[in-house]
C-alpha cells in the first residue's frame, strides 16, 4: 500500500506556521510587548453593510419553503456569474460570458486545485518569489522534481526572479514552459506589470502554447491608469489564460469563501477544452460555494456594495501609503504599494530575510513576511501588508522610523 | 503540452446530467403533465429555526469589527471540531479527538479529494452500485485503466457487487485492494450493515494494510439499533478507517454546504501519518468553510437544533415508508428504506434501469434515478428519494400504484 509519495517531498514547515511559532515564542516570553502583526495577508475590516444585509435577506430564505435553496448549479448561480461577466468584463471591453465563469470557495482553492488538469509531466514556470500555494500545489502533484534544501530550489521548476535588478518584470525563461502562474498586482512583492508588458506574455503564451494562470487577487488596488485589471484586455488571452479572482481583498471575504475562475472556451490544448475539463473537475469533486455566500458576491457589485467596498480598499491603500513613506523616511528602499497593498523592502545592513525579521520583532516588536519564505530571489527582502487597521499601522511604522 | 489525459478518459455525460436533459425533453413535449421528482438527492425542507437564528447572529458578528472573522484555522474552528468529537464520537464510546476532525466545505469535496493521498497505482475497491464521485474521482487521478464502454466497467477498479442475491453485503474481492469505500446507510441501494458485518472488513483492512474511507453521509436515518452510526464504533478501525460526514442529509445543509472528514493519528502508511498528510492539503489547497457556516454547523448540534433535525429526518422517513409500503403494495421487490432515504426498487418486467426511468416519466410521471447509473451490478434496479415533501410523495407513489 503506497501513500502519494509527492507529498512527503514538501519541506516540513510552512512559511506562516513557523512566523506564528516564533512570534509565540517571542511573546511568552515578553508578555509586556504589545506586538504589532502587519505579516499574514488577512483583512480586518468587517464586511460591509450592503453585504451584511444581502446575507440576511438570504439567511431568511434558507428558512422557507419557497426560499430554501438546495444543491447549486454546478458551475455557480447565473445571478453572480452574470454580475461578473458584465461588471468586471464586457465593462471593460472584455468578452467573457456568465458560462466561463465559475464561481468557487475561494482563490485558494482554485489556485491549488487548477493545476490537475496538466499532466504530470507538464513544466510550471513561476516568478521568484512567489505565492507559496502555486508551487506546493504542484509539489504534490509531481510535478516539481527534487528540492535543493540549501537553495530551496525544486530542480524542475522554472524560476522567473523578479528583483530591483530587473524592475520586478521577469523574463521570458530559457526553457519553455508548459503553465506560467502570473500573479499581477504581485504577492508578496506589491509590484505590476503595465498592459504592454502583459501583452508580451500573452504573445509569448500563444507563441509557445503555453497556459497562462494569471492571480488577478488584488485587482481591486490598481491605482495606475495603464495597469490591467484583468488579463483578457490582451488581444489573445481567450486562447491562452485562465483567471483567478477572489472576493478577499476587494471586498473582505477571507472569512466568507468566494472567489472565481474564468476559463474561456477559447482555450484547448491537445485538443482538449480545458473550459470541459474544469466544468467536469467542478462537478465530480466541488458542490457549489453556498448560496448565501453567492448572495454576498452579488451585492458587492451593486451601487452601495461598490461605494462600500471601495471606501475599504482606500482604507487599505492609505496604510500602504503610510508604510511606503514612513520606510522611504527611514532610509529603506521600498517597493510596491501603489497599486497593491503590500509593501515590499530590501533588509537594512544586507541582513537575512529571517534576520531582519528577528531584528523587527525584538526591536519594533513589528511582524512581518520574511522574504525568503516566498522564494529564493526573495532573500534579503521583507514584505509588510497594508490589511492592519490604520492606528496599529502608524504605530508600527513609526517604530521602525524611530530605531 | 499535455493536459492530465486520465480527465479524458471519463465518459461523456454525467448520468444526473442525462437525467435532466431527458426530463426537460419530456416536459417540453408534455406541458400539461404534472412532473414529481424523487430523483436526485437533494432535500426539499428548510434550514431549521435554530441554525437559521445562529446564521444570522454570525452574519451580525461579521459586520462588526469585534465579531469579524478573517481565514480560519486549517482544521475549522475548535467550537465545531469539539461538538463533533463530543457528539458524533465520545457519546458513542468512539476517542475520536477534536484535533482528528476536519471541517470542510463538505462530504462531496472530501471524498472527491481523499485519494489524493494515495499514489497513483493504488488499487481502489467500491461496491456495485456506487455514488459515482469515488469511481470518477480516481479516474481523474489515473488509477482505474481502460473503460470498457459496454460494461461501464474500469480496468483497474475491483468491483464488489451487492445485490439482492448477496442481500447486499459485499464479499471480500479476489485481488486485495489499498483502499476500501464504503458508503453506510449505502446510497443508491439504502441498505446497510450491521455492526459484526462492518467489524469483518474493519478487520480486513488492519490485516492487508487497506485504508478504508467510511461515507457516513446517512448516519443520522438509521433506525435499527445493531447498525453502526461510526466505523470507529468497530474495534481497531482507528488504524485503517478515514470517516467522512456531511450536514446535507441530517440538517439540510446541501446548500450551505458544510462537512469533515475525521482522519485518525493512528492511521499510517509506508510510515507516513495520513493524518498530517490530509492536514498538508487542507493548509495548501483550501482555506477553510465559511465561519457562518461553521456557527451553523455549531447550532446543529444544540438542543434546539437537535430536536429540529431530527424532526426533519423523521419526516423524511416518514416519505421513506409510504414509498416503500406503497411499492410493496404495487407489487415490487423493495429495499432499504429503513436506515436510509433511499428506496432501491427491481424494475417491473425484468426491464433496464433506463426503460424503467422511461416507463415511470411517461406513465407515472414521476422522475428516479436508473440503478444502472451508479455502476454495472444496479443494472434492472432503481432509485427513489425520500427527500421530496410528503404531498408529492404520496401522488407519486399513488400514482404508480395505480398503474
Amino acid at each position: 500500500m503506497n501513500v502519494n509519495e509527492n507529498y512527503l517531498k514538501l519541506p516540513g514547515s510552512y512559511l506562516f506556521s513557523t512566523i506564528a511559532k516564533k512570534v509565540a515564542e517571542y511573546t511568552a516570553a515578553n508578555p509586556d510587548k504589545d506586538v504589532i502583526k502587519l505579516g499574514i495577508g488577512d483583512v480586518t475590516q468587517p464586511i460591509c453593510p450592503a453585504v451584511i444585509k444581502a446575507l440576511h435577506k438570504a439567511v431568511d430564505e434558507m428558512g422557507t419553503p419557497e426560499g430554501f435553496h438546495g444543491y447549486a448549479p454546478d458551475l455557480g448561480y447565473s445571478f453572480l456569474r452574470e454580475k461578473m461577466s458584465e461588471c468586471d468584463y464586457k465593462a471593460r471591453g472584455c468578452n467573457i460570458e456568465p458560462d466561463e465563469v465559475f464561481i468557487s470557495d475561494g482563490a485558494k482553492s482554485d489556485s491549488g486545485n487548477i493545476q490537475e488538469l496538466f499532466s504530470e509531466d507538464a513544466v510550471i514556470a513561476v516568478t521568484d518569489p512567489v505565492y507559496p500555494v502555486y508551487v506546493d500545489s504542484n509539489v504534490m502533484g509531481g510535478r516539481t522534481g527534487v528540492y535543493d534544501e540549501k537553495t530551496g530550489v525544486w530542480s524542475n521548476v522554472v524560476y522567473m526572479p523578479c528583483t530591483a535588478e530587473n524592475n520586478f518584470i521577469p523574463s521570458f525563461p530559457d526553457k519553455v514552459p508548459d503553465v506560467i502562474y502570473l500573479c499581477l498586482p504581485n504577492n508578496p512583492t506589491g509590484t505590476t506589470l503595465k498592459k504592454d508588458e502583459l501583452q508580451k506574455w500573452v504573445d509569448y503564451a500563444n507563441e509557445h502554447d503555453s497556459v497562462i494562470i494569471f492571480d488577478s487577487a488584488y485587482e481591486a488596488y490598481i491605482s495606475e491608469d495603464d495597469v490591467p485589471h484583468t488579463i483578457y484586455e490582451c488581444e489573445g488571452a481567450r486562447t491562452c489564460a485562465i483567471e483567478i479572482r477572489s472576493f478577499s481583498k476587494n471586498a473582505g471575504f477571507t472569512g466568507l469563501r468566494l472567489g472565481a475562475t474564468i476559463v474561456p472556451k477559447d482555450l484547448k490544448r491537445n485538443g482538449a477544452s480545458l473550459h470541459d475539463m474544469w466544468a467536469r473537475r467542478h462537478g465530480t469533486k466541488f458542490n457549489g460555494a453556498p448560496y448565501i455566500v453567492q448572495r454576498a458576491g452579488e451585492a458587492v457589485y451593486s451601487k452601495e456594495g461598490q461605494k462600500e467596498t471601495k471606501a475599504q480598499v482606500a482604507y487599505y491603500m492609505k496604510n500602504a501609503s503610510y508604510i511606503l513613506n514612513g520606510l522611504k523616511d527611514a532610509g529603506y528602499e521600498v517597493y510596491g504599494g501603489i497599486n497593491a497593498p503590500y509593501i515590499w523592502l530590501k533588509t537594512k545592513d544586507n541582513m537575512t530575510s529571517w534576520e531582519f525579521f528577528d531584528y523587527l520583532l525584538t526591536t519594533a516588536n513589528v511582524v512581518g513576511t520574511p522574504g525568503s519564505g516566498f522564494g529564493p530571489s526573495g532573500e534579503h527582502y521583507f514584505r509588510l501588508t497594508a490589511f492592519g487597521t490604520y492606528e496599529n499601522t502608524v504605530r508600527a511604522i513609526d517604530r521602525i522610523k524611530k530605531l
